[in-house]
């Protein structure tokens, strides 16, 4: 990134009338072999040497994490200087603090990088899409967890063989808790909600299921059924609340976002007027970072030319709740092993009846004539979660039922 | 539209913190029954009414065609009003020198729903991608012409009638010319790819071909070899050139770009930075183009708060050239009917060899033993344009070449 504004800041210039010159970069370790080009004299490991200097007007953070970023962040702009971050975990936790004290100094705190790199979509929610209303948004915001189910439903490899190829090329940490888990889609989704209902959506506001108990068997009955399985990060208005939720659902193979693949990001905002506009891209990455970053910066440097206002804020106070897992309608996919004899079904599908949930379609599969089981796939019509959840407990405990495998969501 | 505006002006005011009030319509009868709610004493026959309103700081055009509207847009603009306009093609011919009356007196000119209707990508050009430079552009953006490519390659049905079909629809006119033979996408490229590259492109710099030689031949070949046949609006930049064309292509099923079915539009943007950017969405409709000029409508309001200059330029001198089509080197694909008998491939292929274009596949298909003919078809290696063009001079004039019945370029 630092490499890019040094190589081209005629053209950044030409671009906007603006110059935009590079001051000070903060670095743990300034003796560290560096990208070729960066002027040693530009370094440093003190961050006063940036936050106490009056001549600069814009700080760009990509450290990431909590601390000591957000304490940063905040000092920048209490010092009246524009911010532009990448970092999500502090836009999705103190976004409403940081905006504040941005407000009162009026400047600028932008962070089109924190989601979906490359994608423009926090700009295009800010302005370009404003004029609407927005229905819902469903994006596959983790190229890393989008990457394993990639491999787990085109290769038929098994979730921790993809995980460790993932880890392998580097799509993957060591410690792949925060992409697998669903914690990353969780600070993502927090933020484009906020911006798309002018409301706040807390991380702790949005329910989150992982990846790690997709077995091989779900992409196999999904395929049949006509669907592919995605970690999608859903936000959608329903009546005056807004539902969030982060979890691998069953979507229709037709569907655009079925096809999104490998690492790739994609984003469906479905507004009022415009519809459902799809954003697909690199959502990672050090380059569709430096889009995102000094696309930003740009804007800022305009800004500072006509001495404008800083951007809208997240909220508007408009009257909208949040609305718990428990409520959300859709409709459902369930693997089960069962006991190989008859009248089983009729058991299960009383107390799925019982309970409201229709039944769409029940697949028996894969007998296992030593241990006399079998696997019953089950879809159902719109049912509401807690209902689900009550009439699967009861499920669970009937002597026929040896285990639920997996209850995941249909969407779309 | 006025509707939108008159609807909710509550709303648009909480998001932007200005108010907009609407306060006059142009039309041709003000007779007309209208959309309730739009009070009678809004409308107006007379563009006076408007153009000399001092009043009246923004004018939103969606007259569309070159006269009355390109007059008015440039009265308004000089008379120093703001301008949203959705109109295509007087931005693709008449672009520069609005943006010189703008410039000259401080004022906006925005143009989001003059290309892809709900699909915010002349604002990302201009602002959220504005770090990269763009590589190409590649877009389905006639919406029409994708309906019936899409009912062509899924139903099996010829142009004429699928073209019949889309007229019943109302997604296409009845004189489709405009459509059909790609005039509307060489205006809608126009404006893109002058503002990708910010050097003028104008409609008379883009080759075009449209796409009533395709036949349901040409797509059940396309299908065997892996490929979709979209119409592509397609900038890319070459060395120091500029080439764009407009015409029906091959693209691999596995492409986004094929994935595209019928009125949707997409745009794909290749950049430096961010890499290949995906939209997808409405590309015409009332409410897509309602959602692209209030978000226009709501960026000027923004501005005029805060006294802003107009938005950057089109141009910014860099030295491009527009490369002909000659120049252009791609992948062919090929279909010509042939006598049916040994030595018409050794002849054909003896030709394109000399020309330089190998190829790299070749199928013999539906042989008509009455006319003792059969129809071939080659796909080549990437070759050049004005090479393969002299090349089939040559193959047409062999005694044993029936006629050439199609040749499509293969992209991507």
């Amino acid at each position: 990134m630092a490499a890019t504004l040094l190589a081209q800041p005629g053209t950044i210039s030409d671009k906007i009338g603006v110059p935009i010159e590079l001051k000070k970069i903060l670095v743990r370790d300034s003796g560290k072999p560096r990208a070729t080009g960066i002027p040693t004299e530009l370094l440093t490991t003190n961050p006063e040497d940036i936050l106490d200097d009056d001549d600069i007007h814009v700080v760009v953070e990509v450290i990431g994490g909590v601390t000591p970023a957000c304490g940063y962040l905040k000092r920048a702009l209490a010092a009246g200087k524009h911010v532009v971050t990448a970092n999500k975990e502090v836009m999705a936790q103190s976004g409403p603090e940081l905006f504040r004290i941005a407000e009162k100094n009026r400047v600028n705190l932008l962070f089109e990088a924190s989601v979906a790199g490359g994608i423009p979509i926090v700009g295009c929610l800010m302005n370009e899409l404003l004029a609407n209303d927005v229905f819902s948004i469903r994006g596959i915001i983790n190229g890393t967890t989008n990457y394993i189910l990639t491999q787990m439903a085109h290769q038929n490899t098994g979730f921790q063989q993809a995980l460790k190829e993932a880890q392998d090329l580097g799509y993957a940490e060591s410690d792949p808790t925060n992409d697998v888990e669903g914690i990353d889609a969780v600070y993502k989704l927090s933020i484009l909600s906020s911006l798309a209902y002018h409301h706040r959506v807390a991380p702790q506001d949005i329910y989150r299921e992982g990846i790690s108990s997709l077995e091989a068997n779900d992409f196999r009955y999904a395929k049949e059924l006509g669907y592919a399985i995605k970690s999608l990060a859903i936000a959608s208005l329903e009546g005056e609340s807004i539902q969030a939720r982060v979890y691998p659902a069953l979507i229709p193979l037709d569907n655009m976002l079925a096809k999104v693949d490998g690492v790739y990001n994609a984003v469906e905002v479905e507004g009022s007027l415009c519809g459902k506009v799809l954003f697909h891209g690199m959502g990672a990455g050090r380059e569709p970072t430096t889009s995102a970053v000094v696309g930003d910066l740009i804007e800022i440097a305009r800004r500072i030319g006509v001495q404008g206002p800083p951007p809208p804020m997240v909220q508007n106070g408009q009257p909208l709740n949040i609305r718990s897992i428990d409520d959300l309608e859709t409709r459902y996919y369930l693997r089960l092993t069962v006991a190989d004899r008859p009248g089983v079904l009729a058991q299960i599908s009383r107390i799925l009846g019982d309970g409201g949930i229709s039944l769409a379609s029940v697949i028996q599969k894969d007998s296992d004539p030593a241990e006399q089981t079998a696997e019953l796939v089950i879809t159902t019509h719109p049912a509401w979660e807690a209902s689900v959840q009550r009439a699967l407990r009861q499920v669970s405990d009937l002597e026929v039922v040896t285990r639920i495998n997996n209850i995941l969501r249909i969407e779309g």
